[in-house]
């Protein structure tokens, strides 16, 4: 029709080739979607479990991401770099991880938190971000745990001096104010008796999504020799998402996991 | 941290300032969705309103969307000129926009489709698209309803000959190709009897959503001169978002609004 | 051959249809390319004739300029709305246009500075801006005659103080900060005896440089009735790029050419 | 003032960090400029010593190009991986370069042409292209440098069938039509006794410009122990712009200079 012509309106926002795509998606107000739905101070491990959730569904989905990590509200995506998903065309992608995963955690909620109605729609921002070398890669997924251990840390200490120690709010805020990882310990075990270093991994480290080939032990019934049935037991390898909780700002990780990065070390 | 430079990959993606901002989202394969949960052909009021109800849920949290049109798997939601919303980057707008939207569709799945299990969490792409004058809003918005009319009278056609014609999928395709508008309307009108402008509004139009004020009747009881209780009635004006399903190709809808475009005509 | 993929990390990078597309050029390190060679202060007319024989040079190459206007070390092209110069891609015109103009300033630097020996290749920067509409187009333009106004009237009474009142450079900046118009012109009337506003308009409004036919007289020999050979006189009407320097802020100058943003007023 | 919003309308256009930023220039319509100024064929030594004179002005003006590679009508500059200049912002880096390579090209041209005067300001195009590793930078250069080989081939073998072998120009195109390389070296050989691998590197692999410290021979007059004036000889190493002709596609180069490329290899 006449009209078409608006077509030419659109723009070409291809990435830059022979980068690492990062997407990484941040709930909207998350301060007040948590509070009114009662997650549990300072971690909620169901809010946790159904990000996680949320974000395998999307892996699923799109199987040229290698690897995810989430911590709190937020989760990134990894594209492998020569991933030409649409084109790589940038609003394509943030837009559709994105719908997917904001889909995704409404539609498992219900598993997650069957006693909680969730009392309206939440909503994540999402944003590619290109990365041209591993060691960039790496720093921004060490930017985003130490993020995590930062946060956690204080948050650990914070409840623990409101819901253990009495604390207003306020006053364990001022408390905490301009103390270091190593005060926050000290006031943790000394004050509460919590060695932070034995909370779960899941708290500290956050969850990195991989794919891996695991084992899965099936059985058959098969006829045997002497004509009776037997079950026969053998394992199969398949492709499935794995969920980590350790640590990947060292190289330990990605030594271990070497064919993400490929070719460095 | 030492990490924190990955920050500065990140990109600014501000949009024209003075242009209309226009972001429109398309269901991924909704074809086979529609299909799968058994929408009715070619229309399904029930999905209808649920991408509607989607989109009102959509407006009421950013109130700078002045407009919004829907049909088929698809929305538009139109900002005002002038808007400022996340300073006008790009990304944050469509990203946030398109998860609201998708998680709302999710979250308001059961109360129009009460009896179908949704069997896996849809998704929508987004995208920017600015808009310099209002002339070429105008055709952007023509442009989409010239859509909705051009779809609808086909797939009307295609399902009648389907359902009620006893045609294969195949024939049917085979009978309208090469066909134009009036042969499509005479096929409806002299072989299933009919008359294709007398078919829904909603269906031939698809949806205009603006912000209205409306008179909302109200009571209350007072305390009469006599001494005895009186139920008051008074109507009270109220914006809300109204569903309109009329033609905006045309002036007229435009110079009854003509709040939308300001000072165009 | 096998490199030919490198050309993939080209971007597109079209300007958005309908816009005014503005380039702007400015000198790189004017103040000193002025001082080795000997500016007039605080104008310098044959360095601005050569900046317009430049943009002249620039218009007469590409025809879809309707437009430009210069000061100091800067001139402004502003392009047809509807051109599709390069396919509008931004990096494109930006650097042909900044050549061109660069080029020809060298070229005919010795036309307009015969006796001045230039030191070294200089050089300008360039930038593509879009602007939706008219009004915007027109606010632009404003902006930068209302720039050249200022600076010009703080220059003059500058070089007015340090050239004729005996200030040094200190002195004369010191006697000039905080004061605003007014004030200037009274320094400049009151002890110099300078009526500012009678001052070259070229000095104080820039140049604007329009397409514009002009007649243009033309005599020929022919053979008469009479068998003798008379000079005919004829006029012809010649496409020209005309310099013009007047006031481009208020309407007048709008409405008087008209025919450059088409239906506005 | 109140226009000043204006500029507001501006884009921000930063390079991705931690990539290869590379300005290729090419010559407009070097075609006509080449034939109009009497250009030698295939290749005009005067022609491309000007190029590289205007490249070599470029790579003093901006010291964090570290690389620069031309043939023909174009030239290509590299800029160190980490370069800040201009805030790597986009379009004031291919301006700025492309305006100094151009204003060099008049400004020298009659150091290389004496005798030929130069009909009208030439032009060149610019644009920047980010490579991230070291792997596309090479393929990069490889493929102009390839290019330069193709070009300059088939132009060989063209002239010397149009100058030495009587040929039309047509008529040699056709006789080229669909030769390879070895058909291309055969013919110059067999008929014209020229091996095409001893005619001059600089045409056949173009010329690439280094950053080098030289020595530099320096006399002094002193005063000797036996009262006498002796002139004494001493070196000093300076930096300096290097011009190079030689194969860029292998990996000798790039481990003779193996600075430039840094920890690759
Ligand atoms: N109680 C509790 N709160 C959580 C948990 N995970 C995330 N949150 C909350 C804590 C923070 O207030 C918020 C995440 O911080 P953000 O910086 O993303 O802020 P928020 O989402 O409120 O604002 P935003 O829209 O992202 O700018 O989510 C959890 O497991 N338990
Ligand atoms: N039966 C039925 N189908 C509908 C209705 N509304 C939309 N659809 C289907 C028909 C089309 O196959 C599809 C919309 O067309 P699209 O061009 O957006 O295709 P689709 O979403 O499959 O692919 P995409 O991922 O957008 O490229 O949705 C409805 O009311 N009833
Ligand atoms: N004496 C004299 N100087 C002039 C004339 N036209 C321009 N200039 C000088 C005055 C200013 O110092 C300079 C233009 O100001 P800019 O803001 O463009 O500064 P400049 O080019 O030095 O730095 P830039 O590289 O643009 O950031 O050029 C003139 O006619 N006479
Ligand atoms: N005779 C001669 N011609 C040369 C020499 N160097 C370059 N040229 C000419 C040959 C080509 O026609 C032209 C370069 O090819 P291009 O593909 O850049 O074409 P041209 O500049 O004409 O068009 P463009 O504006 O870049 O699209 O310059 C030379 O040394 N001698
Ligand atoms: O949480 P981030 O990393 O997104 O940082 P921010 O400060 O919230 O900024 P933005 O406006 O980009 O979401
Ligand atoms: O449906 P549209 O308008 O988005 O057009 P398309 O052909 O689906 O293209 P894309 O979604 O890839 O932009
Ligand atoms: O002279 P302008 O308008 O370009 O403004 P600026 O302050 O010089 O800024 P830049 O040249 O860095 O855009
Ligand atoms: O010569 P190039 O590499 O620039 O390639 P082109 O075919 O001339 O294309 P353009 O100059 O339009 O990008
Ligand atoms: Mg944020
Ligand atoms: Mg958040
Ligand atoms: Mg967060
Ligand atoms: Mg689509
Ligand atoms: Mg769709
Ligand atoms: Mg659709
Ligand atoms: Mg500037
Ligand atoms: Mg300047
Ligand atoms: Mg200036
Ligand atoms: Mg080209
Ligand atoms: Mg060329
Ligand atoms: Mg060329």
């Amino acid at each position: 029709s006449k009209f078409e012509y608006v077509r030419k309106f659109e723009s070409d926002d291809r990435c830059l080739p022979n980068c690492w795509m990062v997407v990484r998606l941040d709930g909207k107000g998350f301060h007040k979607l948590s509070s009114e739905h009662d997650y549990d101070k300072p971690n909620d491990s169901r809010a946790l479990a159904l990000m996680t959730k949320s974000a395998v569904r999307v892996m699923e989905e799109f199987n040229e991401i290698c690897l995810a990590y989430g911590q709190s509200d937020e989760y990134s995506f990894v594209f492998k770099k020569d991933s030409e998903l649409y084109n790589r065309r940038k609003t394509k992608i943030e837009t559709n991880i994105c719908s997917l995963f904001s889909s995704s955690f409404v539609y498992y909620w219900s598993n997650f938190f069957p006693q909680t109605y969730l009392k309206y729609p939440p909503s994540f921002d999402g944003r590619v971000v290109l990365y041209p070398t591993n060691q960039n890669l790496r720093d921004y997924l060490s930017w985003r745990q130490a993020d995590c251990h930062i946060n956690n840390l204080y948050n650990t200490a914070f409840w623990a001096l409101v819901q253990q120690g009495g604390y207003s709010p306020s006053k364990a805020e001022e408390r905490l104010r301009g103390t270091v990882a190593s005060d926050k310990n000290e006031i943790l075990f000394s004050e509460f008796g919590i060695n932070y270093n034995n909370l779960p991994e899941l708290y500290r480290k956050g969850t990195i999504l991989l794919r891996r080939k695991v084992e899965q032990e099936h059985e058959k019934n098969v006829v045997g020799q002497n004509g009776m049935v037997e079950t026969q037991r053998y394992t199969k390898r398949r492709m499935t998402i794995l969920p980590l909780n350790v640590d990947i700002i060292g190289d330990k990780f990605w030594e271990e996991n070497n064919d993400i990065l490929g070719s460095y070390m």
